[in-house]
C-alpha cells in the first residue's frame, strides 16, 4: 500500500471538475495500481466557489489563476476541465513547464488550437491524455475487444448519433453558469465539437480513420439572451450537425448530433455492421452491449443483449458482482486507472493529444463541408 | 390442385368463429396440403347474425340449431366455437354421429364435462382436436423444438402469466354479447379456465406433466349488472388466479392470470429455465423468442432476441420474407394446416381431447386448492 | 351483402402478387365496404407457374401476355406487381385503355419513366394508386394522426433507415427468381429505389416535402454471377445508400438503406422529433408505436410503447381484440380497404401516381448527388 | 463545511463492507449534509486482510474482535456487514453499549434472533437501520412517491421475483470466502432470507403489510463439498423459494427467488397493478421505471420507460445531468445520505430494526408454509 503519489492540479470546478475529482478519489478504492493521486490544488475564477469545491473534494489549495498551478513544483499533472477557450493556452503552458497534461475534450476550439496543443506536448516530451471517457465504458471497451479479435470481419457500416433535447426552449440563455456551450466564442462550435467529437473519437478507435465527409449543420434558435447582460445575441453555434462519412476501410457511415431531439437526454448510440457480426451500444443503458453473430443455425440467430457486469468484462472485476451495474462516472475512474497503470510502464494511456487530434481533423472537415456543400477530406 | 374436401360445420359465429373461419379460408393459400376445407354450414342462435356471418365467410348454409349440423351427411367436421356451456353436449353428440370434433378451449366447464367429452370421442373412435392455438405460434413451436433437442438440460423453473385489464371497471356488465366469460354458469370458471388453461396447456407441452399445485383465486368486483336484465347479480367467477406448481420433472413453477393488471391487454408470457439454456416468450410480441444459452466465453453471454421470421423457423417458409412478421390469427391457420397434414397420414393433430384433458385436471386442482388452502394433486 | 364487383387483372405472381391477392381475398372478411374484388385474371411469363398461382388464389384466368389483361373488357383494374422494368409500359397502356391502374412501388426505373406514368394516368383520367403499404401499418397511420393533430409542434428532425443483410454473401447470384433486384437494368437502382423509396414516401407523408439532399452510395460486392448464364457480371446497383436532407419545413434529416447490415432483416425505422412530442416506429415490431410527449411533471416523462391493437387505433377495430397483433400482409389489406372505401366516394385512395412521383424526385436527387458530390435539389 | 463527525466502526470487510465504506467516503462529495462519517475502525477475523481493507478505505484502525469496536468510546455507530450468524450477537451488544446500530439485511438468521435485535435497540433507546438498499434506487423511490400520491388507486396485484443463476453448478462449494450463503448454519436460510427478503421489504414499503402466504421451497443440489474441509455435506438451504400472498389491502401477489434461473444474474423485478396506474422496475436496468397510466385517449395509452436521471427525480439532482445513469453502489450512498439528514432532525432513517422485523415475519411464514403445505399468517 506504499503507493507513489501523482500530484494533481485541476483547472475548472464545474461538471467535469467533479467527474475528474471523483475519479481521483475513487481509483485506489477499486483498482490496484502503484500510484495514488494527490489532490494538490484546484483553480477557478470565483474564489468562494473554488474554495468550497476544494473543501468538498479534498484539494489542498484553491487558486484563482491557473498559472499558479503550472508554476508549482508540487504538481505533476495539470488537468484542464475548464471551458474550451482556455484549453490551448493552459495546455501549452503546462507542457512547456514539463507537466503531464490532461485535457477535457475537445482539444481546442478549432483545428489550429488543437494542432498547437498536440505539437506542444510532443515538443516538450510530456505525457498527455484527453478525457474521451466513453472509450472506458466497459461495454464499449468490450466492443473494441470484439472488433480487435476480428469477430466482425469486413466492416460495411458504422452509424452513430448523440441526441439531446435541452436547448429546445428559446428561453434557455446563452451565457452564464454551465451555458458557455451555446457561445461559439467560448465553445468553438456547437454540437459538432461537443457531441459529435465523442462519436468520432469512438468511431476512429473502433473502425479506423475517416477519409472524407459531407455535412449539414443547423441553428434552430437564431437568437438567445445572455444570462449575464440580458441582451439578445445571435447564436453562432450549430444546434444540430449531421454527416455522411467514408472510412479508410471502405465502410460507409452516418453521424448525427443535436440538442433538439425531444425525448432524448444523452442518447449516444453507435452501431457497427461487419460481415460476420454486428455490435450496437447506447449510452442510456450503458451497461449493455448488443451483439449479433452470424451463426450456422438460422433458427438461433438473434441480437443478444449482453449485461456487461461479469468479472471477465473489461474493468468489471473491480466492481460488484454479475448483474449489478455501474454508472456514468465510472468511465472517468477507469480512465484514471488506465493512466496510473500505464504510468508504471512508462507509456501513455490513450488517447493522447495526437490521438485526439484525429477527431479534430474530422470535426474541422464537417464544419467546412457544412459551409462548402460538398465532400471534404479529413 | 385436386384437393380433397373436408366439409366443415361450425357452431358459433363470435370471436372464435371468425378466427376458425379465417383459418379455413386461408390455409390453402399458404400451405401445400391435400385437403381443402369446405364451409358447409355455420350455426348460431340469432338467425340474422348467423346469415350475415355465413355470407361474409362463405358458408353454404346458416342454421340456428346445432343438431342440424350434427345430423347432416354433408358435414365431416363439427367445429365448436360457441360458449363453454355448450361444448360437452355438442361434442358428445357429434362424436356419436361419427364426426371429427374440433373444440375451442377449454374442453368443458369442469372436469366432469371434460372427461365425458374425451371419453365420448374415444368411444366413438373419431378424431378430435382442441384449439390451443398458442402451440402454433412459430416462436412457441421453436421453443418446443429447442426443448425437445435437449438444449435446455435439466429444467429448474417454469413461469407463466396471462395478464389482462379489461374487467377493471365495475361498469362492465356480466352478460350480453361476448361477456358470457363473466358468468360462471356459462363459463365454468373465470380466468382459470379462460387464461390459465392456455398457460397450462403450453407448460405441459413444453415441460411435461404437473404433479401438484397450491392456489389462490380472487374476485375483485363482487357484483355486476346483467346486460340483459339490468339487475345486479353476484359475480361467481375468479377474476384472478395464481398458483405454485411442481412438475413431474422436479421443476418449480409459478402461474398467474388476471383481468385486473392495468396496462396489460393480453400479456401471456412464459419462461423456462434449464441448466444449459433458458427460453422466454411474450404474446405481445409473439414473433420473437428470447433465448439464453450458456456459453464458454462469459463475455458473450446474453439473452438473444430471435425474430422468428426465417424460412427455417416453424411455419414461416409459407409466409413472407425474413423480418416480416405475422400476427395472431396465423396460429389458427397453422393449426388447420397441421390438421390437414395429419389427416393425410391418418393420425390426429394434437392436442386431442385426451391431451387437453390433462389441462383440465390441473384447472380442477387449482380451483380445489383455492378452496382447500393446501396443495392438491393434479 | 350485395357488393359491387371490382374486377382485377393482376400482372406478376411473385412475392407482391401474393400480398396483393391475399388482400383482395381478405378485405371483405374484415372490412365493410360496398365493393368486392373479383379476381378475373393473373398474368405471368411462365405458363405452369401462373396457372398454379391462379388455382391457388382463385383467379378465373391465367395469361402469359399482359396485353390480354389490358385489352379485356372484363377487367376494371390493372394491378402491376411485376419487376420494375415492366411498370411504365404496362401502366401507360392500361391507362390508355381506361383502366384503374395500381402499381407496386417504385413507379418506374427512373424519373423519366415515373413521370411518364403519372402523366399517362392523368391524361387518361383514370384512378391510380401505388402500393406504399407501410402508410397502412396501423402504428404508422397513428403517427400520421398525431402529426396531423399538431401534437409534435415544430419539427426539428426526421430520421429513417431500412437495413437488411441478405446480399452480404458474394455467392448470391444476380439474376434468377426473385433476384432481379440486383440487376440494375431491371430494377433501375439498388436500395435507393427499393428500400429508401419506402422511407421517403412515409417521410413526405408525415413531414412534408424534401427540398434538397446530399448522398453517398456504395457497391460492396462488385461482381456477381448470373443465376441464368453462370457468368460473372459487374454489379451496377447501389448496395447501400445514405443521404442528408432538408425538408421544406426546415427540419434536418438522415436517411440510410443497405442490404449489408448484418443482423437486420427488414429493419425499417423512422423517427420524428418535434418541439412538443416525438414519434418512432420500427418494422420489426410493427404493431408498436413509440411516443414521447413533453409533460409538465418531469418525473413522469418517458417514451411510451403503444401496443397498437385497440379498437380506436387505425384499422384495428376490424381485427381482433386489444393485445392481439397483426402482421405484415395486413397493410395490403388496409390499402385495398381504403381503395374500396374511396371508390364509393369517387375519389382516389392515395398515394396516386402523382403523389408517388414526389418520392421519385427525391430518389433521383439522391442518385444524382451520389455522383456529383454536392447537394441536389429534389 | 464544518461538518459534525459521525464515527463509524465497521464489522466485516467483504462485499458489503465495501459498499458501506464506499458510501461513507462518497456521501459528502455529493450530498449537503451536516455530518461527516469518520472511519474509525474496521473489524474482521483475518488480520492481514482487515489491515489491507483499512488501508484501502481509510479506516484508522483494524481490529479482529468486534468487541473492541463495541467497547470503544471513539465510535458512535456500529455497522454490521459480517455474515448473518453474527448479526444478533453484535447488534445486541452494540445496542447495550449505546451505539447507533446499522445492520446488513436480513436482521438475524431467524425470527427469534431478529425479534431479539429489534427489542434490544428499542430497549436501549438507540437508533437502528437495516441496509435494505433497494428502497434508495431512485426509480424505486420514485415508485414509492407515485404510490403515495395515490396515482395507482386501489391495488389489485403485486409481483416480485429475484432470479440468479450462480449456484447451478454442483461444483460450487458450500463454504469458504463469500460462500457462507450456501451454509444454513451461517445464513439461516437460502434465497428466502437472502433474496426474497429484499422483495418483501420493498413490497411492504410500497403496498403495505402482507397478511398470509402459501409457499414452496426447493433444494436442487442436495450435496456440496466444503471449500474448507473438502468433504461432502448436505445442503440445507433453500435454492429456490416461491410464494403466493395476500396483502392487507386485498391485493393478490406472487413472489419468487432462485439461484437456478439460467441467464439471470441479479434480476430483481417488481410490479404493482393499480386501478389507475401500474408500475414496474427491474434491477438489471435500475435507472429506469416503467409506468402505465390509464388515459382518456385510448390511442395514446402505453407503458412509458422513464429514464430516472432528471434533477426532479429522487436523489438525482446530486449526481450528473439528465441521461447519465448511476449504478448499484449509489443506493448505499443514498442510504447514508438519508441517515445523516435524519440525524440532524433527530429521527431515524428507515428501515429501522422494527421496520425490518416485518419482513422477517413474512420470511418466517414462508418457511413455515413450505413445511406445512398450507397458508400461514405472517
Amino acid at each position: 500500500m506504499n503507493k507513489k503519489p501523482l500530484r494533481i492540479g485541476l483547472v475548472g470546478y464545474g461538471f467535469m471538475g467533479r467527474t475528474h475529482s471523483n475519479a481521483y478519489g475513487q481509483v485506489n478504492h477499486f483498482f490496484d495500481v502503484a500510484y495514488r493521486p494527490e489532490l494538490k490544488a484546484v483553480c477557478g475564477r470565483d474564489r468562494a466557489k473554488v474554495e468550497a469545491f476544494a473543501a468538498r473534494w479534498g484539494y489542498e489549495k484553491a487558486e484563482t489563476d491557473w498559472r499558479a498551478l503550472v508554476a508549482s513544483k508540487e504538481i505533476d499533472v495539470i488537468d484542464i476541465a475548464s471551458p474550451n477557450d482556455t484549453h490551448a493556452e493552459i495546455a501549452i503552458a503546462a507542457a512547456q513547464a514539463g507537466k503531464t497534461v490532461l485535457c477535457e475534450k475537445p482539444l481546442g476550439r478549432n483545428l489550429q488550437e488543437s494542432r498547437a496543443m498536440a505539437d506542444a506536448v510532443e515538443k516538450a516530451g510530456v505525457a498527455s491524455m484527453v478525457w474521451y471517457n466513453y472509450r472506458r465504458v466497459p461495454a464499449v471497451t468490450l466492443a473494441k475487444q470484439l472488433v480487435d479479435e476480428g469477430r466482425c470481419g469486413r466492416v460495411f457500416h458504422y452509424r452513430a448519433k448523440f441526441l439531446q433535447d435541452w436547448t429546445i426552449s428559446a428561453k434557455v440563455p446563452m451565457d452564464g453558469a454551465g451555458l458557455w456551450r451555446l457561445n461559439a466564442d467560448v465553445a468553438g462550435s456547437g454540437v459538432t465539437g461537443d457531441l459529435l467529437a465523442h462519436c468520432i473519437d469512438t468511431a476512429i478507435w473502433l473502425n479506423g480513420s475517416i477519409a472524407e465527409v459531407t455535412a449539414a449543420t443547423e441553428t434552430f434558435v437564431k437568437e438567445r439572451s445572455s444570462a449575464v447582460t440580458g441582451e439578445k445575441r445571435e447564436v453562432k453555434i450549430d444546434d444540430a450537425s449531421a454527416f455522411l462519412a467514408r472510412f479508410a476501410n471502405g465502410s460507409l457511415a452516418t453521424f448525427e448530433a443535436t440538442r433538439y431531439a425531444r425525448g432524448h437526454k444523452a442518447l449516444y448510440t453507435l452501431e457497427l455492421n461487419g460481415e460476420n457480426a454486428s455490435i450496437a451500444w447506447d449510452l442510456h443503458d450503458l451497461h449493455r452491449l448488443q451483439y449479433f453473430e452470424y451463426s450456422e443455425d438460422s433458427r438461433l440467430r438473434g441480437w443478444r443483449s449482453i449485461h456487461v457486469t461479469e468479472g471477465e468484462h473489461p474493468y468489471m472485476k473491480q466492481w460488484w458482482v454479475p448483474g449489478l451495474q455501474i454508472g456514468y462516472e465510472h468511465t472517468f475512474i477507469h480512465q484514471v486507472a488506465d493512466l496510473l497503470r500505464e504510468l508504471e510502464k512508462g507509456k501513455p494511456a490513450g488517447p493522447t493529444f495526437r490521438d485526439a487530434l484525429a477527431t479534430e481533423y474530422v470535426v474541422d472537415a464537417v464544419l467546412r463541408s457544412a459551409q462548402s456543400g460538398h465532400w471534404e477530406k479529413c
